[in-house]
């Protein structure tokens, strides 16, 4: 691959569209954003990271987190997970209460918002609050490397203090007997996990794993089994972007989950791992212009799963 | 590979299952079919045919046509087909009307009844019913090598004999303005596509070139553009399999379509086409059987696109 | 009652809202009707009529004719009409498709367009659509004295020209088994009835059994029990004005029904009918001056059924 | 009125139905409730009260609650408490939560759940929940002439315990700005209410102002304005049993209200006020035998509003 053609390539498409999207505003720290950034990060199976723009800056990684959560509980769960949650496109927004009530709270997959409750709820139940974070934080300090990766407390506080859907999901989902745990502990757990800060570079290296059967190619940590790895990627293709999954699935053709931050993680398997930050979202709640840096590297490498 | 090794490891899974599942009996040439009936047939680029059992036998391809009418509709309308139909995954049974009347009759993807009645409704507003489905039976032919391959008559009969719920999603397009033909005129083009018969052979032949960048690579055939080829697989992935598409996906990682004839095709880019049939459907009206041989099939092969 | 001042009133109170609301537009015949009219029939158990306005001026009745069809269906039928219809009210717009299918194809009621169409299917399958229109006709003409009743031919044929989405209503139903007749029959003696043409002084003298027991204080025929008439002012009260039904009866709290050709009819129990027609509609369908008129009326009156 | 045969007569249609219907069971106090216990009692104008079987014995009002507190928001809110609640019916269960996803966390109407949990976050943002308690438990003493009526705390806490449902629904609404207190406060207030203990003597006699013009003919203290009153009749009628108020309606005619106590208030406008108590539930949560004994007084009295 020539890199260097690759990413100038990526610049020429997305330098139009920078700053188009809505960038999130139901808390302040997402609100004051510059809406101008731009960040993107391609990690290889051999180390090499390709980089762009603001790789570097952490940004509030926010429902991509549910892909690495997804992911403790096939480890700790296996197959169980799927009694409490199902693997369904939801063909409806992030925050939905109307499936749930249909399917009597069993949410349709784990990255919607209720899906990614339920998930928490089983972590918490297995080992603790404390304990679920330290093992999540665990896991990205020691692929990326750095230490540092925390919960942006401000964020945790904000997500909480202006939950009240996602309280709404979680009381729901007790009341039909699918909360392990009360709901303010889980739910104090779930926002915490959103508000993680990571950068693109962070985020592509912790999730390198996925694009290699469930093994870091690095430092060689089997994460998941190398049936689960393609089941989480399988999830991601066709739940990890709300109501906007099979446009994305149509657009890139790779594995991905976005994030309210403005970031997406994306899955090339067999080739690597891809994130990419910008802050304006779509109605969907998906980067825009992390789209379209997307959709220009899977067509100048081809590495669409659909080719 | 080794396809002897394959093959037996494919029968023996199957073996325990057969007869398993519900025939389709919402008319009688559907009906009658007998429930142990099991097929496959694997073709790859070089024109290799791997086969299994009664994989010569013709049976009603149903919803497995939506996946030809999709691709002559990308290839005369362009993006223009869009306009009138969704790509994302409906979260809903096959001819569901719900998402209609919320979505102001476009249809959530041209993989459901109600989407393919509108593609079916381009293609006849183009052409004429007439030369619609002489174009489709023209590909059959050309592809499959087989002039034979035509509408059942008697089932397109039954089809169009009990076919209110279609009508119903029909007229109701048409009462948004999404209907381009009287209902009669595409609903009669669209119950014919789906009385076409095939074999496990042919099927899997006609659909090689969605294996392969949009041209078939023994006749050399482009059909559809690399991208169109691309997003027709896509589509498949997201909403080949109904309410079922997101377990499809997790368990066997191929695009796919389902008909209620018992036939499945899954499409493995870059290596080749598939075609299984059993008359048994699961709940969602997926052959129980076919999808546990493409389940072993793609543990055989690593074909999953997301390992 | 000092009548005089009653209609001073109401008058007083109309007079500022004349041409408000929006007159139907789906077919010619309605789209052109002056949208200043405003006529208005209150006829008591002895026969008195009190009139405003434009009350001798015939306008299509529309939807008003399903109460009439109903008391047919209950007179023919009895209680076996609710083995196909329901008589909740539906909680949504007159021609929703949705609780259709949660609900396996019965309609929630007999005053919504589904099942309407439900109650003439039952009353063509007992002695064909002419001769139901001719019983319907019939009763019009007896209780109005006024022979030249009858069915507008321009209006039914523009019915049925744009009645799509009747149409879905009556195909999906019969995916349930919900229909005895082909559609197009029972639509198109649903169409007629909707097309008949008649003045608020018709309307008013045509129903005024529904307020007294079910027999016509007049003319002593009794046309349905004591029991059905009591039910059918129910029915109106709860499901008569669509998703406006509570709203009609917090504002004037007596059984009606709304047309979209701007007539309202409304029972007084023990006191008589009233007939009040304005082309102007809400959301809702229903007359804006229509249900001024009411409401001015309901107050002088002291009629309310909850005072 | 024959009121002693019209006693025998109700006394003789419902005792072969004593203990029909499920006995609510979602908390032990209700649960633990004999399900053959029977009472009713009719209060006139003029303090008449007639009554049979366990007319004295206390029981859960639960919903019927919801009655009274609407009664107080009209007094203290007029029109305003309509920018917060609708007056439609919702065509679906008493707890359902798909409504308010799809219009924006206004509740249907003030008789469901989510609608009363608003009803009551206004009045407890007027003058605190303790206030509030005083003022609705002061009208019952000073109406039934009983001071000892009061909240059972044993099922006020059960509800708050096991009430998943309700705090969904609160934590929902809070989400569309519908909630002015935070939620635990109101939900503790609207539990406490539903739990209030009352007999039917108590209960009708408490009601009896409805059935006049919103003046309590006894005590001639004027609770509500003739509109409200007749208003609040019209709400009952329209809504007061969740998705049974159509069949309500066609069954008995009058205004009323359920509880999942098993208790059914009547208002009969111009005549008295009804409470039946019977714990057997049909699916919509109206006592069975209840309504039998209000069907039987309609039919003997003559009291629907439809007559």
């Amino acid at each position: 691959m020539d890199w260097q053609a690759i990413t100038a390539r990526i610049e020429a498409a997305v330098t139009p569209h920078i700053g188009t999207g809505k960038v999130a505003d139901y808390i302040p720290a997402l609100a004051r954003i510059d809406p101008t950034k731009f960040g993107m990060a391609i990690v290889l199976g051999d180390g090499t990271m390709v980089t762009l723009g603001d790789s570097h800056e952490p940004f509030s990684i926010q429902s991509i987190s549910k892909v690495f959560t997804l992911s403790l509980a096939l480890k700790h769960y296996g197959e169980n997970v799927w009694d409490r949650v199902g693997r369904e496109p939801s063909g409806s927004a992030f925050n939905s209460i109307v499936q749930l009530e249909n399917e009597k709270g069993i949410p349709r997959n784990p990255l919607i918002n209720a899906g990614a409750i339920v998930v928490t709820d089983m972590l918490v139940a297995r080992s603790g609050a404390q304990a679920f974070e330290a093992e999540l934080l665990g896991r990205f300090h020691r692929l990326s490397g750095d230490d540092s990766i925390a919960v942006d407390e401000e964020v945790a506080e904000s997500e909480s203090a202006t939950g009240s859907r996602n309280r709404a999901l979680a009381h729901f989902m007790a009341a039909f007997g699918n909360m392990a745990n009360p709901v303010e502990q889980s739910l104090g757990a779930y926002f915490r996990q959103c508000a993680v800060r990571m950068s693109c570079r962070q985020l592509a290296r912790a999730a390198l794993f996925l694009a290699f059967d469930g093994c870091d190619p690095i430092n060689r940590e089997q994460l998941v089994t190398r049936e689960n790895c393609r089941r989480i990627n399988a999830v991601m293709m066709s739940c990890g972007h709300y109501d906007n999954s099979g446009d994305f699935a149509y657009r890139i053709g790779l594995p991905g989950k976005s994030g309210v931050g403005g970031g997406i993680l994306c899955i090339a398997p067999g080739h690597g791992a891809i994130a990419v930050w910008s802050p304006g979202l779509n109605a969907s709640g998906t980067s825009m212009v992390g789209a379209i840096a997307l959709e220009e590297l899977v067509e100048a490498t081809g590495w669409s799963v659909f080719v």
